[in-house]
């Protein structure tokens, strides 16, 4: 998979780019990472990328033509069609599910925003997606671009080591996950559920699934709606009471 | 303000903190930025910070202890109480309103964990606050880290240059953003609407809120319920067919 990032500030990216599983997973070379600046892309004398805003108000617009033209380079580079992702705040939410989606392209080009905004004829002609990654405002679409390559990059195969990890954590199973315990047993008089360390593989499996449970019901009861429940678990839900405790 | 984040990858912040507008929120002094790597705080002789989890299962869980002694480290060096703030998937949705809290605090300490997950014992009697900056898997809590940074440093009294920005952005006034245009006038055959182009400032004031307004109707229509309108603009809204046209 190839990913590209058009952006004003490549040097964000350094760090994260190289780090982690990002960083493994570019070493494998099972992913392509680079951020380009598209101001390189402006043709006027000082690589201007932005102009004021028609009508008037504060804060700077980015011009259409560098952004069209860094787009149209990447794709004659390119063997097939680039899913064009704009990062804006008035996108569809990103979900899970949208990184699985995009997890199945073969090249992706991640458009940031910087300053007051896009050109709208960016917008309309250019983009194929936009994505918002929540409802908070940012200074501009560089971090919104890291989320979404970290989310879609650990998906592809090979990526993580322990396959089943990518299954079992939060939002991929629907639920938020159970808690987790590790050593020492006692910490400040804190002791570990002692479900846990009773080696009963059944009993820790259902302890678990109804930590799982009731977490997402306390917290996030939105999420039952979708997630994958038995009929006997959704009674067992229903029978439930928020209130009795913290999860 | 001081925000201090706790990771095992403090390099990935190194071209983030230095950017853009944190870059010059650091420069002015209005905001001190560290990452630092709670690896150092760990007593064992390979400086370990993960475990194997209790009751079995794939994946590491990150030990209490290390992140114990560095968040109290961090509050003896500190006249206030920090506000320990734990990015996790199961933590509260992130949103403006969350940001705009923030912001008013003295001291953040940002935890960010990897591998499977923290020691339930972090979450129970550490920390303050658990936030999720949206529904989808991330390798870490480094990047909502970094989102959850940007949006409060913005937000900070001499940060943004231009002080309208802040307040007309997306989200800052519950809508989503009319949009944006500059030169060109006409760029390969797509115009700049005309109102824009009138200097009639009372005309270009409507279009843009009725822009603003019919964007959000058709992307975000959950948002309208807590936007401040007038009556007017409500029965106008109600009137508006969400399908005659692309927003």
């Amino acid at each position: 998979m190839r990913i590209d990032v058009l952006t004003l500030f490549p040097e964000m990216f350094e760090g994260v780019f190289d780090a982690s599983i990002l960083g493994k997973a570019r070493q494998k070379g099972i992913v392509t990472l680079e951020a380009i600046n598209f101001r390189e892309y402006s043709e006027s004398k000082h690589k201007t990328v932005d102009d004021y805003p028609y009508g008037g108000g504060g804060g700077m617009v980015l011009k259409p033509e560098p952004v069209f033209s860094a787009v149209e380079d990447l794709h004659a580079q390119s063997k097939t069609t680039p899913r064009v992702v704009l990062m804006c705040p008035q996108g569809e939410t990103f979900t899970q599910r949208k990184a699985e989606e995009l997890a199945e392209e073969e090249h992706l080009v991640l458009i940031c925003g910087h300053y007051e905004g896009y050109d709208e004829r960016i917008r309309e002609h250019l983009v194929t997606d936009e994505l918002s990654i929540g409802d908070y405002v940012l200074t501009g679409g560089e971090i919104p671009a890291m989320a979404v390559i970290d989310s879609i990059v650990r998906l592809l195969p090979g990526v993580l080591g322990n396959e089943s990890s990518a299954v079992t954590d939060s939002y991929s199973t629907g639920l938020l996950e159970h808690p987790h315990y590790t050593r020492p047993p006692e910490f400040r008089g804190w002791s570990v559920p002692e479900t846990l360390l009773s080696g009963h593989h059944e009993n820790i499996k259902r302890w678990r699934r109804e930590q799982s449970l009731l977490r997402t019901l306390s917290r996030r009861p939105d999420l039952l709606a979708d997630a994958e429940l038995t009929d006997k678990e959704r009674k067992w839900l229903a029978e439930q009471s928020v209130t009795t405790n913290r999860y």
